[in-house]
């Protein structure tokens, strides 16, 4: 035993009882302080509403929250249940998936209204933000794209790190987000770009960043289980049904809202469809892959992300979806295996397939999408309502447009990249209390766990110590009959 | 090994490589042509909605897109985790449980979209039809209908079986609905004729046809494991918290969705009851059946479907559920065991209990209270709202209405049968790759599946064998003892 | 076999065929009867709203269903889902669990729309009482309490116990209710005192007069395995995930809803990260408990229920997750085995530090928040909007109405305790069918179980009886070889 350790040079440390609660506590009190500092509620949240309201002649229901809430709510089950249970599929490691999926996620969103609302949210006069219900579903979309990136390290990272890559993850997300949509003027309504494009790639640097060559000591560990990957079908159910909320929830009222849910639908719907046929194409008898069916068959709703409030059609829905099932399903048949051996990119969830690449994708689709928006398909007022073109903006050509959408996902991967890069090397210092490569995808490092195999195994076991002794002792007598 | 496949006559190929990729991409790519042709937004969803409604004076919030978004998404949860879970309760066919739930629901969906809007949103001027939120609604009912069906099927049939089983289910469902709603003017929101009726009797009949008389062989996965019920339960409770919002998503604004959510909520309530009471009644120690408590207790829903928007009244919503808990829990102990011997009906999830008949005797109730009904309890604009008796209908009386419900009961139930019956014949051909009856029920043959049995077995094996060749060793040092 | 059970004294007996069958019989026939004389549709629900909304100049978007139906299906899912299935974590007692929480819920609610209906909603002119959305939201409420005080009895009552619990439970809650909110006018929207606190203590009263003094003779039973810690992570998720519709679903209109949802939002952040910290302090490693994750992240919310719709600014919101996550974490390490050992508290799930003590704590938080409410912060027509202080309490200051808030949780404690006591005592009657003390935390007792160990094992035994057998075969050659 001394020995296989040795050989694999320093045994690691997953020690984490002093770092992760002093990370936890440092944090958590900062955010105390800087949200006593700076956040307040906005108007439509603040009791002085009732007032507000009489002045200006409106009433209840024009309240933003009542045109946002349900999709906040959906879009809440796809940060916590959604992504958490997707992340559930190995048989030895649901508790990280969803239990560090809810840790992140709870600490991001804090320091995503902070982070988002330093850049949009804050009132110049009292240096304040001002928060409603759009910033608390912002929140939520800031931290679906650290969620994203802990795919690509699910299992190789310990909790600390997660905290690390969650911290840097939102700054990093609320500047490309604000380059993109402020200083580009840029739409991304359901964030192909700035969510899942910046996300996958941050994702996918950190992890080749950290490869470990040695990791196919925890192959044992890297699968699923019947069970578990019924689990994992939670995740991609409540994705899959929820998308449309996703990407409707901060698009413009009325028929924003109404036309991102449709195109979301639809594209959705030729997704599963495509992820099957490939998924069972490249099987020899034609079997389907519960990786393809939890993964690719969400393609459709990351590539319509930027383009799902535009006139792209129902069709235009229907066909993207129709592509991005057989590139992603395609990805993980191929692609990934490549990058794996090749590039040397250890990416437990293949984010690449399913955030990074159709993310990109839908970034460009929907340049393309906007160059070639005209008044007579959107009406002259509602082009100007879609892509916002008022005040400075007013003058901007459509095809125009189309080049800063294409450059936008370009600043998303460059932000994704880049930083991931960066973040990476920090969590290359040997302090971080982060897993062997044989203690990989295991929850036994970083989590109590119930003693399951012992009760299902111990009658088998004491009935066999049972027959053996039994034997034993037979074969004993007869060694002492052979002795006299 | 030989021998037994023999004796069981021509082994069955599950080979569906060629097949199923074909059927998706023939089916996706008319798809697309077909959305190409005809399908647009409605001017809800359209961006011309910010000119529209300038000019006829409405305000954001009168976007139909807010009365009926947050229903939409919990039906739509209803039809992917409801439906797809439900069905996860068999021990070895959970992903095919889930899983081609998810499959056809996705296709289904999209040829909903298209047989619907011809029947229902077709413009005569334009040739194309224009869909909103309402639109995705009804397709997911279209498509519940088939996943009922697939609820009598489930375990017995191929992929490539259940997309034609959609494919006709939908069609049928579409031309039904036509009769029933515009050409008899019946009111159904919840679906208990046209969707459960239709779908239990469609599903039930295409069973019958493809009747398989070994199907003993497969008994020993005709069950469920401990945890593959807690799943279902995550099914049954999906479904029975947001069968709500199923019955009130298309009915009117305002008092008809309020009305039918409060119905629905006190019906199923009763049904859980009773259901309880007659699982306990029916075991020798008064033990609880998870049969019944995962199905018998969503009967107040389904029965409810049709009525759920009229004035029934809170008690006689009670009262509805009260019996439905009975009924349906009875036919699960009584009638479906009776039915799979003398009408040889296998019926994996005992449809004809929990949607064939109380969508039959949803649609009847429904005629009895429409009969009843009057300008007192209704109010006299509230009678011709709730039933639409406006243009050539505006002089139908009440028991005339009354009778229409009815008939529409029949029709949904002969369009099931028969339309059921001639699918199951089209199912025989031998080119389909289903199972053999020894492989039903079973995972393997469509799904590559994780080798979990080994995994939890393999420590105790290798004791064993360590044990086992130490006394081995002992007996034959004996052996060779003696031989000296 | 038979000493082990005469040593413990007469054999408990869970026969209930006949009890539980007669109890849901007789309840749901006395439902139907109370519900047929008193309960009718509100004038919202009520066909007649075609014609008063146009005597009133209303729109359908007026109707309060669209302002609360959202945050009535998020609160229906954490009854079912997420009470249910965070039930589901004992390794052998899920089915319990999720069963009887449904159970319980379904026949509570019914009882609750009738003892909230007689308080509240009775029309002194026509003894009716009239129901609309937020009647059910008020119903699902009221059964919180019980299912809250279910956890503290899990696994230890048969299901005429808790038929008993609830039909109690919730009389008692509707008085205190009434005391609470009508006579001593305070405000509870989120339910911390007259939800949590009541139905923590309740429970907690009830378990320590059952108590059981050789419950560790179900110690085998009384623990989580792998996959059963997952399945409690979906209920603690979608509590967790729709709190904010909890505490927002009855509040004001308007800024009311909104401010709710982000106070409760916040707190609940907060609380995981302490919850986590705590419990890896707790841990000799620093590893993780899933008790704490999946019940501690939770005491935010709880906290949160009196003030989240009053003014107590983000950052207090934060403040208040931030202690909430220690103090129920600690309470888990350290209260609750302290209690079962001095106090002979039997408390399964520990309500003690989820329910009671955040409930008992927000509550008193709430006391203070209100009394130094201002007109500065909350503007005036804000203060008398969001106290309600109108009628006979336009006079009331605000440290009075503090005053009032700590006197209502007094009320809510004392209900509790006292209840509680008399509940508990009426339990031990012995014609309950609870089981014995050898068989708690054990679904055997009351439902009909799938034979899952032996379909694991059977292939093991199968193995090594044939290699028992073939050693067996050469020891006894050997040994007849030394006979010859």
């Amino acid at each position: 035993m001394g020995n296989c350790c040795e050989s694999m040079g320093p045994q690691k440390n997953t020690y984490i009882r002093i770092s992760l609660p002093a990370v936890c506590f440092v944090w958590q009190i900062a955010m105390v302080l800087l949200f006593g500092i700076f956040i307040r509620y906005n108007e439509e949240a603040d009791a002085h509403w009732v007032e507000h309201k009489q002045q200006h002649n409106l009433t209840d229901i024009d309240n933003d929250f009542y045109f946002r809430y349900p999709s906040f709510q959906d879009v809440h089950v796809m940060i916590f249940v959604g992504f958490g249970f997707l992340m559930t599929f190995l048989k030895r490691y649901s508790f990280g998936g969803v239990g560090f999926n809810f840790l992140i996620a709870a600490f991001g969103l804090q320091w995503a209204l902070l982070m988002q609302g330093w850049f949009h949210s804050l009132d110049q006069d009292t240096g304040k933000i001002y928060i409603g219900i759009e910033n608390l579903i912002n929140a939520d979309f800031c931290v679906a794209g650290c969620l994203i990136a802990y795919g690509a390290l699910l299992g190789k990272v310990s909790p600390v790190q997660l905290m690390v890559v969650t911290l840097f993850g939102i700054t990093l997300y609320a500047v490309e987000e604000y380059i993109i949509l402020n200083l580009l003027h840029c739409r991304d309504a359901g964030g192909s770009m700035v969510i899942h494009c910046f996300g996958g790639y941050y994702g996918l640097a950190i992890s080749w960043v950290l490869y470990r060559p040695n990791l196919h000591q925890s192959k044992h560990n890297e699968g699923s289980v019947y069970h578990s990957d019924v689990f994992a079908m939670i995740g991609t159910l409540f994705l899959w049904m929820f998308w449309p909320s996703f990407n409707s929830a901060i698009t413009n009222h009325g028929d924003g809202q109404h036309r991102a849910v449709i195109n979301t639908y639809i594209a959705l719907a030729a997704s599963v469809v495509t992820a099957v046929a490939i998924s069972s194409m490249f099987h020899s008898k034609g079997k389907l892959d519960m990786v393809h069916i939890q993964n690719a068959t969400l393609a459709g709703g990351v590539a319509m992300g930027t383009s799902a409030e535009f006139m792209i059609s129902p069709y235009g829905a229907l066909i993207v979806g129709f592509f991005m099932g057989i590139i992603s399903t395609f990805g993980y048949v191929i692609v990934t295996p490549f990058l794996a051996k090749s590039l040397k990119l250890q990416d437990t969830c293949g984010v690449h397939n399913l955030h990074a690449v159709p993310g990109m994708l839908g970034g460009f689709i929907a340049a393309i999408v906007a160059a070639f928006a005209s008044d007579s398909v959107y009406s002259h007022q509602g082009l100007i309502n879609t892509f916002d073109l008022t005040g400075e903006y007013a003058s901007r050509t459509m095809s125009t447009q189309g080049g800063y959408q294409a450059a936008g996902t370009c600043v998303a991967m460059a932000f994704g990249l880049i930083g991931g890069a960066i973040v990476g090397l920090i969590l290359k210092l040997p302090i971080w209390g982060d897993p062997a490569d044989d203690n990989c995808f295991d929850d036994e490092a970083y989590w109590e766990l119930p003693e399951e195999e012992e009760e299902t195994i111990a009658p088998v076991l004491e009935y066999n110590n049972h027959m053996i002794q039994k034997h034993q002792d037979i074969a004993e007598s007869n060694f002492s009959m052979e002795e006299c």
